[in-house]
């Protein structure tokens, strides 16, 4: 399709439904905008969107519906007013707030209901790379949709890659990346506690962090093939060892009175993978246990 | 000094003792290894180094001994014996166990009322690292004496930063950049289990993983900036929105029967910066919090 002469609707205004709707003004497609609360569209009208004054009004003036607020329960409250479905039908709505894959299935549901078609989408890069190579988006639900739409997707700038047609599928892929991504900046912000007890600023730490995040990278290729494997190879570095670093970083926080709960809890995960006899396996071994709760 | 008349002696032989010992041969110093357990040699005695047959003899061997054994208990259990501090007076130790920057002070003090010279250090990349550019070494205790031995270190390769003359200070920033690592890895390994549950393997989402560990870096640089100045900007990503992203990961992870207790240890925590009063600041507000335990 020519894009230019595609027209789209972002309901939510939030820094990113804003990115978002900025790089579809600036591709050149005619772009409408609803927020809950009025007044968030900052210079978007100004750079030329239609500021719609209701959620069916937004929906109904675009083939594509591009969903963006804070989670589920904000989309099915805009979604799921019989006015909106109804401007839907026939439409397009991809979903790109976050939420469950569970959540993701129960809005396909809904969608299919009522004649929309429906598409389920993830961000997986901030704001500021909205409209950049940098941008990375997931996605998931019907392909011939999908490659209908994808046009109005490079508006977005960045990759874009489709995971499947389970509608459920980006949900968990961006369920597993942000658990990542939220558990290392625990870290990040934890470690910062620790070095600041001992006198070091969070400046003075940052390059030698930002040194950790680039081993990670192969470390994750090579444990994600030993995982599937079931391999688990702790030959250069046995969960023992690992065991020993938490134990070191849990008693040095509480010399200075941090709460080292985190840790607490992740070196009590690894003392249960040694003391069923995996002591000699790598620390990923933990995913396993993760998943049997109870035994 | 002329690094191939030098001669340095290795205590412990597990991996990385190893590759330390191997890096020191191929640089043509004169070698000598002992580990607790004999045998652990490897190819090391083929390829030029003594093996020794005590710790006294190990470190009366070489004017520089490099500590490697899994952490200050096992140093202390081999240097403090009488002939071993003994052999040591008027020579040199660096200590590249990990350990708290307390046992460090410890060790320092032992090793002063012992005539040792002492310097404490932290190997902060993996084994296959140890004789490449890529590997980082971090050091702390007397200037002079780093300058001096520095032409040793150089030939385990890499970057050699020395941190400053307080001798817990190597310690502290491996504590800190170790607390980043595990935990990190704890999110991964996490990620991994919930992916699995909804048919996705670790290969699968490695890429995208490896995604998350690139976008790391410039984020670490920036909320270090936020928190040495106690700005904690969450503008672009308040911490109500990380809130909420965790709580779908634990709801997720729980649907699937995971254990989700590390990230409702986090969640727990943003929330009380929330409830503080702070759901428009960043998640680095989490920070201060830890600090605070029991208020």
């Amino acid at each position: 399709m020519p894009t230019s002469h595609f027209s789209v609707t972002v309901l939510g205004l939030g820094p990113m439904g804003r990115a978002l709707a900025g790089a579809f003004l600036d591709a050149g497609l005619r772009t409408t905008v609803w927020n809950r609360t009025p007044g968030r569209e900052g210079d978007l009208a100004g750079r030329g969107a239609v500021v719609a004054g209701t959620a069916w009004e937004a929906v109904g003036a675009s083939e594509l519906t591009v969903v963006c607020v804070q989670d589920y329960d904000a989309a099915d409250a805009v979604l799921r007013q019989e006015p909106v479905a109804a401007a839907l039908k026939g439409r397009t709505v991809v979903n790109l707030c976050a939420d469950t894959p569970a959540r993701a299935r129960d809005t396909a549901d809904w969608a299919d209901r009522h004649g929309v078609r429906y598409l389920d989408g993830a961000i997986m890069t901030p704001t500021p790379t909205i409209g950049t190579p940098a941008a990375v988006f997931i996605h998931s639900g019907p392909e011939e949709l999908y490659r209908e739409i994808r046009p109005v997707l490079d508006a977005l700038g960045g990759t874009h890659t489709h995971l499947g047609e389970e509608i459920g599928r980006a949900a968990a892929h961006d369920i597993a990346l942000l658990d990542i991504f939220w558990t290392a900046m625990a870290g990040f912000a934890h470690a910062v506690a620790v070095a600041r007890a001992e006198g070091i600023t969070a400046r003075e730490l940052a390059p030698f962090a930002q040194g950790i995040a680039t081993i990670l990278p192969p470390l994750f290729e090579e444990f994600a093939a030993d995982t599937d494997d079931g391999t688990y190879s702790g030959e250069l570095n046995p969960i023992t060892s690992a065991v020993s670093s938490m134990a070191h970083i849990v008693r040095a926080s509480e010399s200075h009175g941090i709460d080292a709960s985190v840790m607490r809890t992740i070196e009590g995960q690894a003392r249960r993978v040694v003391a069923r006899g995996h002591g000699t396996d790598g620390f990923l071994r933990v995913s396993e246990l993760l998943g049997r709760t109870g035994t």
